[in-house]
């Protein structure tokens, strides 16, 4: 969705993946290659002027170390990409910047893990340090049953125990920062998830005086680290207050929405700021938006689909993944409207087309 | 423009060009190849389950040679392409269905002009049958030394000379009809020519009686010839009423503002017909809508750009093309707004500061 985006504004992309049937393979020239190995990065590296990354589960120093022999730059910077995609650093990210989030502590042995247990009053969610997603590496323990399984998960760098927070909705953002540090948040929407994945956003939701006091230090934050891209960020609202659940230094499925709903979406305001281009603040084009996923409901092979009709204000978007899994996530309807209620109507509907007829 | 909306709608899509710098090139996978040749088209064709056509100027007859020979349908059909492609026949396919268009005859030889420039009260205008584009081959004689000067243009298969048309407005739409039969067309716009090319593009403009009637014409046209896939369709409005002024079997450049004014672009939707699928009506998403092109003012190499931004309700396009010429289309600019005036002023404002930051 990156390259669609620049292809439109006329910034040339190249990818570097693993295999010619990636997503974004299918959609502009790449090359194949493992990011992780520097022997693959680096000349790929050299090759182009500045580049990013759709996902933040690379080797970081391997990215610092290839981005400083060939001078090309990499945005989010390599650095910034380690400390966020280490549970324990991102907390600890958050906590300097006084933005709010759920208790916590490391977690290196069961011993840890017990008296983490303890101290959240035997209702704690464990995660592992790295490479968790979309409910891979959490562990929600509420009974000393569930603790003693958790050993077996421990492994280094180990795990983080968060104090588990009863939410009465989870809301999403994503922030943008150029590189002459213009920063802008694309508006707050609530995002259901189900099964660990989300399912749809909305929004805009009202922004309180507490949402605007978190954009405030995440611009902060932002700042004073020289971030330079897209970022995501998810929260829990609760009785106790908005807390940041996690931060991912990307463009964010739950700002899909952006593609259809702004004149700038989320995937082009990244290539832009990745490539040096200034950012203003964009204003919605619509009341109302929402995002409906397409989620794989079953192992199957997927071949060349026929493109559900959408009504006026949905728009479809499929990825071209050849293979649909339980929860994959395998493209998401858009939807616009003169409310948020009337677009997550509209986006819903189609979504359950979608599924009848492509029966992924 | 068609890859980019078949990449989102998950339609894969396999270019057939003549040179790796051409924009469809620089978006998806490609073969290089002469489509006017059948050793080219032929193995390209037959690696494919549909094709379509982004231009109408090449040899309808290798196409349909080819086509027949391996059973990959071509829409629209390259017959059609053959009829439209050609002056004289476009005319007379007007004709059969009780089109209005500009009183003509055919013109080959220079009597045949003489005859011609006398029965048009020594105004007309004279274009070649074929090939003729954006004011190429076409000649606007008004004196006796002009239709002199013409004979020097007169080569097989000849011309055809059209009474010349005092209009007070041009307008344009983009009709598209699918395997099935359904037929819709995208909101009448006003069109506005600078030397013979598309500047901009204005609408919805109000659909009289008489527009209502044209597209009743033209619907029955499309189905009667069974015509699957876009078609532009440009007029003229005058004193003596509505006349076709030119049809274009293909996506159209007056039709370039529903990439953001639909939530159906003319190109996705083509793409959809061509392949197969079902259309519906779309309705727009604005109530105002412009287009701008973005014309080339010199002779120059244009390497990267650096894309200007955007206000909200302002989307820029650019097409890669690595040579800028005088009049040559680079990209565009679409808008939307409260009214069609709003959307012309915001379109013309970031059209400007397009070609002051690029100076293309």
């Amino acid at each position: 969705m990156m390259a669609l985006e620049a292809h439109r504004l006329g910034i040339a992309v190249k990818i570097l993946c693993a295999s010619a049937a990636e997503p974004a393979a299918q959609v502009a020239p790449f090359v194949l290659g493992d990011p992780n190995q520097l022997s693959d990065l680096l000349p790929f590296l050299s090759s182009v002027r500045v580049a990013t990354f759709e996902s933040e589960f690379y080797d970081s120093a391997v990215i610092e170390t290839a981005s400083r022999k060939c001078g090309t730059q990499v945005f989010p910077q390599p650095g910034l990409m380690g400390l966020i995609q280490d549970r324990l650093t991102q907390k600890e990210l958050l906590d300097r910047y006084d933005i709010p989030t759920s208790p916590w502590r490391p977690v290196s042995s069961p011993q840890d893990a017990v008296v983490a247990y303890i101290a959240m009053n035997g209702r704690a969610v464990f995660k592992k340090r790295r490479f968790g997603y979309d409910g891979y590496g959490t562990f929600v323990v509420k009974s000393e049953n569930e603790l003693s399984a958790l050993s077996l998960q421990m492994a280094a760098p180990g795990m983080i125990a968060e104090r588990f927070v009863r939410f009465t909705r989870e809301i999403a953002t994503v922030a943008v920062r150029d590189q002459k540090g213009t920063v802008f948040f694309y508006p707050f929407v609530e995002t259901k998830q189900k099964d660990a994945r989300c399912l749809w956003v909305n929004g805009p939701i009202k922004e309180t005086k507490a949402l605007k006091t978190l954009k405030a230090r995440i611009t902060t934050l932002l700042s004073k680290e020289n971030y330079v891209g897209a970022i995501g960020i998810e929260l829990f609202d609760s009785e106790e207050g908005l807390m940041v659940n996690e931060l991912a230094p990307r463009v964010h499925n739950t700002a899909h929405y952006t593609q259809n709903a702004f004149h700038m979406s989320q995937f082009a305001a990244h290539i832009l700021a990745v490539s040096g281009e200034r950012l203003s603040e964009p204003s919605p084009l619509a009341r109302g938006f929402a995002m409906w996923n397409l989620l794989g409901s079953q192992a199957r092979e997927l071949s060349e689909i026929h493109p559900p009709m959408m009504e006026s204000g949905a728009f479809f978007h499929w990825y071209g993944k050849i293979e649909s899994r339980p929860g994959r996530k395998l493209g998401h309807i858009n939807a616009i409207g003169k409310s948020p209620s009337d677009a997550l109507a509209l986006a819903k509907k189609m979504a359950t087309k979608a599924a009848r007829q492509l029966k992924y």
